[in-house]
């Protein structure tokens, strides 16, 4: 099914580790230069022809999730086991996923161009990076998703999923290896990581010149191991430490409905809220009904010195909860003397994700964009949007938390770089 | 003059030198907030300030310059020293520069805009990262010109020059930091590394959340030692291992033309040919009139087994030549049987930067412009025209031989990353 069953054999030492990768990382690469040259409506084809394969495969891919669920009884959450379960109907979803990539515009090819005054034509454009590897976690729909943006970017992808979810994933990369081959194109374009042995995901981290960028999506442990070893670029996701401010003239209602959304509408995701900050001047009057309004939904509260008795049920935070990303049902909750403060301790613990303020005034809401550091900066609505549905971008590989190429939620275009091609008659440079 | 003159004591623990460089940091992201809040107008007269500074203080920067040429002398080569020097037509070049970044348009503000269907304002803007670090070698002028960059596109910088410069590098921020007190800005924006411990280099490279993005500007060694070492987001520039392909129906004039202004019009920069490619159809008429011309600019030939005999004066090549930036009189020739060949030798060898084909086929042009890995990529005419003011961009901040965030010449619009700007009236996710 996959490329070097050697990996799943253990253990080997670390420099046969790298020599099997990267045997495997070459065959990727050479592979997705074909990939790289199929027109968007041959892309759109072989990802019709992936759906189709899936469907097919269905049972063989419901008895490969079963065996996986069976392992993870008593190793992991039920309730991650339950993201990990693939039914009937979530194939159909996944299959829904396909089709809505397959109707997003092709995201490569020129965007801008230009004559100079020599007479070279120099023409933009936007090319797939070449191999994408994607580390993620549990949820096997990620796996597909995967594989259909990179396939429509036209690159070749490594995965790495969670080892909870191998058969899973070995079944659906199998079904979409069918649709490559079935459609002429070498299947040694998508490879998957067959092995829970981290050494693996190290040596891709560390294969500068067969891996082009490197998307992890999961915890903050995943994101810190990746920034720490990678020698090939990779982009920072999903790590959120989101803030909902109160300034003194915002509406309080507002306040109340986007507070309570931002953090319990579902808890668990990275663009939830983890922390009110609210001004003094309002504190004495949104604080408690604030408090009442998150213990009906059973948040539990952790205040600092200001609002602990001004908040129902509320414990007192440490300095530390201020840096804790909860993705639960706990806020912390901090009162500020002005603007100033909000922003300087926003800036200082966020996590460059997702923050709002609740303002009636243009200037406060104009400072706070312009000086919180963070993708997306909202006024009087909820951090929750953050997302490429709610974008409008349609299917999302994850959300940026870091500056570099691609910021906030991330599409098919920022799967792909540029390149410059020109045109000339001969010109030299004088 | 600088920050924190204990810096130049040596030598200190390595944990000392931390907490150094990290105290100096911390006040550059600081005064960095003021920069970026600065209108376009704002920007522009602190660099005309800047200007008018150096202008000034000519003599004094001058005089620390003589003592940087005196203590050079014996220790680094002749052509070095050369461009370590400045005269006052050299400053007079470098005021030039600071008026031509000025006359550019703002890099930031809002680009892109739209509503969702919720009533939701989703606004794109192009902002400052907010810490720009620059590692550079001798040539003074790199300091203005890097800082004039940066002041434009409202970035906070540091500057770690090299250490044959560093008194001319403390006249020159010194000048700086005059424009920006008498401006009203905190003149800890900009901050020099004024040590040639490496120990600074390698703090700077793993200062998380006080930097936002390292560029290297120099040697392979340097830019592999930062993608060693970085934790903060790095972009690499300027390696230049580049070829000229003559393809079997190129026309031979022009091949010849390209290749002698490629190769020979200034050898020591990236954007100089390093390797001759030659299909083998073409060798026997092409390779000799290449070798005589070559020879006639003075370069060494090393040729593979089959262009050896027809080129008179040259050397067997090694497989090392191949994977060589001479930045010299030297080149290496390939033949090869077809154009795949051509275009798998230079991907296996290439430092991504510049490429050219000669040829009269628009399918090979086309082939050859899809399959190169590289930021530029010509048809028929020279790669020394990989250069921001070359493409129009004025000035330039280094050559991208990454994918990620920039490519290919470096301007203004470079040293800004995105951010969303969302306004609403109470809405919440559903």
């Amino acid at each position: 099914m996959t490329m070097n069953n050697k990996m799943r054999q253990d253990p080997p030492a670390d420099e046969e580790i790298k020599i099997i990768l990267e045997k495997n990382l070459s065959a990727v690469k050479k592979a997705s230069g074909v990939l790289a040259l199929l027109s968007g409506e041959e892309k759109n084809k072989l990802l019709a022809s992936v759906a189709e394969k899936i469907d097919k495969n269905r049972e063989k891919i419901i008895s490969a999730n079963k065996i996986d669920t069976e392992n993870a009884k008593g190793v992991i959450k039920d309730s991650m086991i339950d993201r990990l379960t693939l039914t009937n109907a979530r194939i159909d979803g996944i299959i829904g996923s396909i089709n809505k990539v397959i109707a997003l515009p092709d995201p490569t090819g020129t965007f801008e161009g230009f004559t100079r005054p020599n007479g070279l034509v120099i023409e933009k454009k936007k090319v797939p990076f070449g191999v994408i590897g994607i580390i993620y976690e549990s949820r096997p729909n990620v796996t597909v998703d995967s594989a259909a943006l990179c396939i429509k970017s036209g690159n070749g992808v490594v995965l790495r999923g969670g080892k909870e979810a191998i058969n899973t994933n070995i079944a659906l990369i199998g079904a979409i290896k069918e649709a490559l081959r079935e459609n002429g194109i070498p299947d040694e374009c998508i490879f998957l990581i067959d092995s829970a042995d981290r050494r693996y995901t190290l040596a891709l981290l560390r294969a500068k010149g067969l891996v082009d960028l490197v998307i992890p999506r999961g915890s903050a442990g995943l994101i810190n191991f990746v920034t720490e070893n990678a020698l090939v670029p990779a982009i920072e996701t999903g790590a959120g430490n989101c803030h909902v401010y109160v300034h003194e003239d915002g509406d309080l209602d507002t306040a109340l409905n986007v507070l309570i959304n931002a953090k319990t509408q579902r808890p668990s995701v990275c663009n939830a809220a983890e922390t009110l900050v609210v001004h003094e001047s309002v504190a004495a009057e949104f604080l408690p009904k604030a408090a009442r309004a998150l213990l009906e939904k059973n948040v539990e509260i952790r205040a600092d010195e200001k609002a602990l008795p001004l908040m129902e049920g509320a414990v007192p935070a440490s300095e530390e909860d201020f840096f804790t990303e909860y993705d639960d049902l706990i806020i912390a909750v901090k009162v500020v003397s002005s603007l100033e403060e909000a922003i300087d301790h926003i800036n200082k613990h966020n996590t460059k994700h997702s923050e709002a303020i609740i303002t009636r005034s243009i200037a406060a809401s104009d400072i706070f964009s312009a000086r919180i550091d963070a993708a997306c900066v909202y006024t009087n609505a909820s951090t929750r949007f953050t997302d490429g549905e709610e974008f409008g971008f349609g299917a999302e590989i994850g959300i940026s938390t870091g500056k570099l190429h691609a910021r906030g939620p991330m599409g098919l275009n920022e799967l792909t770089c540029t390149k410059y091609v020109i045109k000339g008659n001969g010109q030299t440079r004088g």
